[in-house]
């Protein structure tokens, strides 16, 4: 199986497709093609909330805003999964996920045919032909234009800073509901009544829906952190926040 | 065959997929992750017009407002369908559609693993790996985890209020080019050359395109249903309607 | 393979999914379903760059304003491809592409089921049915509702204007990203080091981010032709163009 996500509008994820198709009998599979436009650090966050579902399969990644520069191509073999992706981080948080920790291996990857390649759409002209290759040959060691590297872009989400009875956190993605996902572990929030957020004392609820419609609440989402949201509302209008605005939660 | 249909804004949906691949081999088709946020009537609309058109399948279907409270899950059998969903309704229109009647069974399916399964995100958690065991099982019937129940929540589409020469109707959905699509049947409009829309006299049209570019017309949708319309244009911005507002049709 | 593209919201695609699934085993595949909306120029611009990526495949494109009138339902015949379509011209460049020229062969196909398809959802009624038929039969010369036909609606760009040292031309669509596509060849753009673009110099880039965020740069797309960008921003904001405009380039 190869799944494919970008950031890309469409019809530009359909040549992905379509390449990946002329090569490869793999069975394809969407993630997302409408991640935040060449937001590194989203695609990195969603692909680790999203990924490790999937069983093995090679997974194309192109959110690039350095496409045509002279950053790598990258295979990253983390677990039963690969990962192809340019070198910018976006595959590393999953790839840590993946292989519950750093026992990963990067590989890059040359260009098949760099002299034909566009220089703004490597998604179509380098990507989906190196993840159509890296599956059916079982991996990136069978690949002669595939080399071993050590040379690679890390990535990590902030930490956040733990106060007394609290943290400040970060926002680190806005979901398409409009709820705010912090960097704030939800371990201590769990069980609680109610948390203080910038000051205001907000439910701490399981459920969206345990609130009355347009009523604010604090949960722990589906990815483990502490998340700021209204039932039925958009938790980013009514809280004020965005993507990497700084929020101070006490418990 | 497997579909998949949501209001879930990327990339949840591809964990809802990840989860059906990683239990089952199934093919899996989307129907549509943009159904209005939370519009479970609207959902229950559009399934009963999309779902008929497959091949016997297991359809997934969350569109949730109640996650994470103590609404159940539920496994519809209709004809040779089967609807995995949240029990709000949502499923029961395409089921009677389906079964041409009442004749559908439902089953209540118990959490595969409620300890573990997030609050938030019981697509991911708990409908598609209902759906995935389902497929693969042949049905509810064959699961220990479910068992049949007459106790689940209905849902009908409001009638129209038939008056003289027309009727009251209302807004069921618009969908994305703009159309208004109400509950009023298309039969008495077949073969007029005109209706009165809120005191307006409106052409009925078979084609769009029968109007000039930014005219309104009324004609019967593809659901069967009045449908209020502008030839390459909004009709919900013409004729000033938005889902759930009253209309009236005199012919 | 089959694949599907159109400009229909959703979840209008799915009843094509539906039908095509009810008739065929084929792989399904999407192209893009937001196309813009009756733009049936845009979408032949967008097939064209497309399609030839994909392996031999049976294509059924639905961007139909005339849906409901006597306009055909068509299947193109090119190279290896067949593409199942109104005649509005929507398959003509990609024809021309796929066949290397004026070499392709168009079939007039009669409604499966004239008398009971809807007015207004031929994709649904007419294509998907005969997008399915074509695939399983190997071509509309295996069907006895297609005929062979010299009439039928022809579509090409509009040539540039070339001018002394530039050209005048008009900007064919406008992606996703904001990025400008013009009908002017990239050819005697590559290589400068800028081009006046309506009086203004601007520099000619190989990558979006060899210019700073927010810069504008010039740059020959991976379809060939001059694109106006910004690097991480939307050229068509910044150079005020929309689809259509005139727009003058000198180098």
């Amino acid at each position: 199986m190869i799944t494919l996500a970008s950031d890309f509008p469409s019809p530009y994820p359909a040549a992905m497709r379509g390449v990946v198709c002329s090569r490869s009998d793999a069975r394809i599979e969407d993630v997302a093609h409408d991640f935040p436009r060449q937001d590194v650090r989203a695609a990195a966050f969603w692909l680790r909330e999203v990924l490790p579902y999937f069983p093995p399969a090679t997974h194309c990644v192109v959110v690039d805003p350095g496409v045509g520069t002279d950053r790598s191509a990258l295979v990253v073999e983390a677990g039963d999964h690969h990962i192809v992706a340019p070198d910018n981080g976006v595959a590393v948080p999953v790839a840590r996920e993946l292989a519950s920790g750093d026992d990963f291996d990067v590989w890059e990857i040359e260009y098949d045919d760099a002299a034909t390649a566009s220089t703004t759409f490597h998604g179509r002209d380098v990507f989906a032909p190196a993840a159509a290759d890296v599956h059916d040959e079982g991996g990136p060691a069978a690949l002669d234009r595939c080399s071993r590297t050590d040379d690679w872009v890390d990535l990590t989400f902030p930490e956040p800073d733990m106060v007394a009875k609290g943290a400040r956190g970060e926002v680190l993605v806005v979901d398409g509901f409009g709820n705010v996902i912090t960097n704030v572990p939800g371990g201590p929030v769990e069980g609680c009544e109610g948390i203080r957020v910038d000051d205001e004392l907000i439910p701490v609820r399981d459920a969206y829906a345990a609130r009355d419609p347009g009523d604010r609440l604090v949960t722990v989402g589906s990815h483990g952190n502490v998340e700021l949201a209204v039932n039925r509302g958009r938790g980013d209008e009514a809280f004020g926040l965005s993507v990497g605005d700084s929020v101070l939660l006490e418990w």
